[in-house]
């Protein structure tokens, strides 16, 4: 792999008590269950795994999690493509509609032996990619897009006609690989008879789609799915060909309050210093604020608000019911959830904590890097790197 | 200044249309508007400014808010201290209270020749400060935090024996600087006559513990508040000699919301392209996401909810009632605000927007650069880099 990837630290990597705080800590012992586990299921569902790498964005998490060092994989921004292809990937979907003012950038992986995938729902979208497909003489894969449940991009499995007529706008300069489709609202969750019915909606939808498209003569390989509840839920994935998902990866505490994990399958934390108190409001004052939490507040909306993440001890063990109640940039309040009876631990200046991110992919993307232990061992076995940007 | 500071781009720097999106765009002539305003103010007031760079994170814009190239100024991590130590800044205030663990780079940057004071409001705190400084020989500046409003940290200016106490620990070994506070619940503004408030009482309780410290016997020369809004509605500084402040370089939407400045006054905007519709619904989808906007959602709580953002032709103003109505990682959903008659613009996919922030600090976060522009201009005069990290 490249220069991208792991910093072993060796026997001298110090602990969590050591690190600079904050920092972005992982389990990679929960990691590997989260990965296995989905890798289970979807062998006995007939479905391959095209692992959405928007979380993790590290070469080292993407070697754990793809099924081969070369992908597949999917990917949210094209710096996280070309920071893949120099790692070694070289089987991708860029899975955000394509602007055209990307294609000289799509067009330069390709140049370099990646097969990048597009993906689009728009008829000026598909001119514009084959158009740079004629004029470079490679025909771009791409893949129309399929709204399924009206979360945000995508062509509605029943616009039969709007399908046809971007897959017309394409072929034959450019290359129409299949079907997309991705299960936004699943992430409201809703039991497991909802999330079961999400992922039917899922796969019901792409397949009309890739129907659709056979029928009127186009071809239509790869008929693709993806999020990580309809992952964990689907029953029945007939005429699926891959399921992508991210999050799994890693776990958060949105995916526990929907049942997707349970929270000691969280396998991200971040690792604050206490640096006060204000004894008589029952808070505790750390330095794991939002630029190292992020603002991400998902569990505002569901049953149980974590506020901006759930406190742990250095062992990854949730503390009753205490949460960072409230964060200011590089300050996090910790207090006891409101209604609860439980006590404030005794936890003094300097002592540590970890806390459990709300959403994994906001919490991920404040840090440059993963602190790697194995359990509830404090001893870091590696530093791996992150990236950001676009 | 240092390697990190300004890479001139010259005249083929390009145009806001050439560049790659999502990305963070920063009006000059506003950012140099709006120092200006502060500074005339405080003139007028007679207090000196330290201005915040914990938005910034540049030395580029730094050069640019200081009153001299070594200072004074403030930060909220150290990583903020030393990169700022290597650009020449020598006074500096690291307002977030000290951990312990902290201290050895507390004095590497003394070591180097940087005034670094650091901030308590504990006897624990207090005694691991004094300690350090008799193991090195150096008193290390410290101020006390009072708590102003209950906002956050520090001790109650009532609580005189508290603050003494905390004052005993830390004297004679380190160095006792004076006293900080910060008017957190000014965010929540109000009008203008509870804006005055905020001032007052933050001013207030900051010259209230100096008086205490004094009446003890103990040195204060600092007596140092600070926030935007309390800095734009101060009527009366007496007692204080200084005041930081932050986001008044770049303002955000929710200053403009509280009045703090006017939507023309917000200097920083993030670049995003058109990448599909969905116009059934009314919705332009963009590849600014929240990724690029970040998940800071703090209009929501005021009487203009602007969703992620507000959006903005290239040249900086805004639509009418054009908003972010939602975002995911790598997806911006642009809407009408709920409520509003206005027609949705005419952007086609490829075409470009602006937009407006909530909060300045928290999209910034999220960038490596900001790209330069004057006014309507789209002409980028240089790229500034951005650092982020502890």
């Amino acid at each position: 792999m490249s220069p991208a990837t792991s910093e072993l630290t060796g026997p001298s990597a110090g602990r969590l008590e050591e690190l600079e705080t904050p920092c972005l800590v992982l389990d990679a012992a929960r990691m590997e269950a989260n990965v296995a586990r989905l890798r289970a299921r979807l062998d006995g569902l007939g479905a391959s795994l095209r692992p959405h790498l928007k979380t993790a964005k590290s070469a080292d998490v993407a070697q754990r999690v793809m099924t081969s060092v070369s992908g597949p994989a999917t990917v949210s921004t094209l710096k996280e493509a070309e920071q893949f292809a120099d790692a070694g990937v070289r089987d991708m979907i860029y899975a955000v509609g394509i602007a055209p003012s990307k294609l000289p950038r799509v067009l330069e992986l390709h140049a370099r032996g990646v097969d990048l995938v597009v993906v689009l729902d728009t008829v000026e979208q598909a001119h514009a990619v084959a158009a740079a497909s004629r004029d470079t003489g490679l025909r771009i894969p791409a893949m129309l897009e399929i709204d399924c449940d009206g979360h945000r991009s995508g062509i509605p499995p029943v616009a039969h006609e709007r399908l046809l007529e971007v897959a017309r706008a394409l072929v034959p300069d450019a290359e129409l690989r299949g079907v997309i489709t991705h299960a936004g609202e699943s992430y409201r969750g809703g039991g497991v008879a909802a999330l079961q019915a999400f992922a039917e909606t899922e796969r019901a939808a792409v397949v009309e789609a890739a129907e659709v498209l056979r029928g009127a003569g186009f071809p239509c390989p790869v008929v693709s799915v993806g999020s990580t509840p309809t992952a964990h839920y689907a029953t029945d994935l007939t005429g699926v060909t891959e399921v992508r998902a991210g999050v799994f990866v890693f776990f958060d505490l949105v995916m526990a309050g929907i049942g997707v994990c349970r929270l000691d399958d969280i396998a991200m934390s971040v690792l604050a210093t206490v640096i006060g108190h204000q004894r008589d409001k029952g808070w505790i004052i750390t330095d794991g604020g939002w630029m190292s939490l992020s603002r991400d507040r998902g569990t505002a909306r569901q049953a149980v608000d974590q506020g901006y993440g759930l406190v742990c001890d250095l062992g990854g063990t949730p503390y009753c019911d205490l949460i960072v109640a409230d964060a200011n940039q590089e300050h996090g309040i910790i207090a006891v959830r409101p209604g609860s009876d439980a006590g404030l631990p005794d936890l003094a200046v300097g002592d540590r904590v970890r806390i459990l991110p709300n959403h994994a992919c906001a919490t991920a993307a404040q840090h440059d890097a993963y602190h790697v232990v194995r359990g509830t061992s404090s001893v870091i076995e590696a530093r791996w790197p992150r990236f950001g940007g676009w």
